[in-house]
């Protein structure tokens, strides 16, 4: 993953996204400036849709006729069908039966053809749809053009603020942690991208001392609040987080409630559980990360509003 | 108020704002598409810091030195406060007895004086600080410094969107939608500036349509929930209201509350209730706007947590 691969990945995506600003935290540790990289703001609320419309964009005519299969209950579901209706391209969406209704309602509702499957089916049926119609898999984190879309981020970042000294990343497949600590780490060899993984799925952190991959399964990584950072590096991606990473601290689901409290209470930003771990470490483990001018990035914004509310009249009782 | 005062305002501001995108809904009407201006994440989550920097930034020395005074309960106390602390100048905020600890405690934290003073008192006791210490009064909305401030959003949005059809903002003291009609009118002709009042406090309606001011008790306006939307119209802001504003429409408490839910679960974003109030004319009068593509100021993010948390839950039930 170059600059250039990066630099021309937002030329790519310029059009189709929000460049997102960043937003002074009045509320930060004056010893520790904090910023807030509100990717919430984009139009399907995570940047999930900066990787999809680099993939797309890459695509030749021939491809793009035949269309684009995609397996995720998430936001990278959301973010390939919106990212394929503004380009005109068929999308086909596999999820799991699983999925919760209203994820299947807005996927549709954003023009795809939505293939609803059995459990730990997906990517059977999506190789399925693959074979017999010639379309392009776009896969979530796992490919060079994906990395790139979310490495414009990054590039944003150092833009702003050239002498940002801390970037607080969450992990989980790495496409995104990849893609910005490679744009931030290119443009200012001093700041230091962390990556910060739920304590209940940090599969990555024991790799990344083990120095290879430690498969975790399944349900072990499930059991975290943060359903958008269950899924395991790439040989791709953990060849980025190794070399790029200064380092990765873990912080617990309560801690992760409490940041998604703060960024609500304070930040006037909706976080989902994955987009508020970076804040969750800036507040909750100080002494584990570097002092200086902090950015955390915000992922995405799409969370169950009873989980808000809940989060919400819980933070009111502990200030009591 | 002309669009080189409000240019001239934009550039006194740049380094102390953030400036705010234009968000795409893709939950919109497609008749009718819709962007958020997102005035919640400036520094003090509402659009009353560009009005009190520009003050702040047209005062000369000596004035400086002598410091600034606020009477507000609201966001304009912390716009001031935050503004001051920025600029190196002393602010008094006079805030009567009933504020809140925590929006007084916010108001301490940005380094302000905060004078408490008996109900009713706080033009009083401002003045006094005026005549014993030479200090600038910043008033809330009636002076052109506030209001051309307050025209730099219009100006964004007229940059952005050159051909956008409506803009919808909130009238209160008639700072903002003053300043908003005055950009937006001077640079597209064809765009149609709408002022949005709660149904419980739309003294300006009723002004509008007789034809000058007609005064509400403050008990009266104080009926709504939209707390920053309490006051009236000077004879300053009227004027630029009766000859720039395109229209305007009110909304009930319900249909704000509504608005709210809508903008945490569908935007991401965190308003209070008057911010919302242009979303929820939008949502639930269609029928007295015109058609085409619609811009809505969110203008301020400031909102108890317990109300947030009861607008989330209440959005719920009513969706089963």
């Amino acid at each position: 993953m170059t600059l250039d691969d990066i630099r021309a990945a937002a030329d790519r995506i310029a059009s189709g996204i929000v460049r997102t600003p960043l937003l002074t935290c009045t509320w930060a540790d004056p010893e520790r400036p904090l910023w807030l990289k509100p990717e919430t703001l984009q139009p399907i609320g995570a940047f999930k849709i900066r990787g999809a419309l680099n993939a797309l964009a890459r695509l030749d005519e021939d491809a793009r006729r035949r269309g684009v299969v995609a397996y995720s209950s998430g936001n990278h579901a959301q973010a390939v069908a919106y990212a394929a209706a503004s380009e005109g391209i068929t999308a086909h969406i596999v999820m799991p039966r699983s999925t919760p209704q209203i994820k299947i309602d807005n996927t549709r509702a954003h023009g795809a053809e939505v293939v609803v499957c059995g459990e730990g089916e997906r990517e059977k049926v999506a190789y399925e749809i693959v074979a017999e119609r010639g379309a392009v898999l776009v896969p979530p984190f796992d490919h060079p053009d994906i990395i790139a879309g979310q490495g414009t981020i990054g590039l944003e970042i150092a833009e702003d603020m050239p002498d940002v000294d801390v970037v607080l990343v969450p992990v989980s497949g790495g496409g995104l942690a990849s893609g910005i600590a490679s744009a931030v780490t290119a443009l200012l060899p001093n700041a230091k991208v962390i990556g910060v993984e739920p304590e209940l799925a940090s599969d990555t952190k024991e790799s990344l001392q083990a120095g290879s991959i430690i498969e975790w399964s399944i349900e072990k990584r499930n059991r975290t609040i943060a359903d958008g950072l269950r899924s395991q590096p790439s040989e791709l991606t953990f060849a980025h987080l190794r070399s790029r990473l200064h380092d990765l601290v873990t912080v617990t689901d309560d801690e992760i409630r409490s940041a998604m409290a703060v960024l609500a209470r304070k930040g006037r930003l909706v976080a989902e559980p994955s987009g508020a771990v970076p804040t969750a470490a800036y507040l909750h483990h100080a002494a584990e990360l570097p002092a200086g001018r902090t950015v955390a990035v915000v992922s995405g914004g799409n969370v169950d509003p009873a989980l808000l509310s809940d989060v919400l009249t819980r933070s009111l009782d502990e200030e009591d």
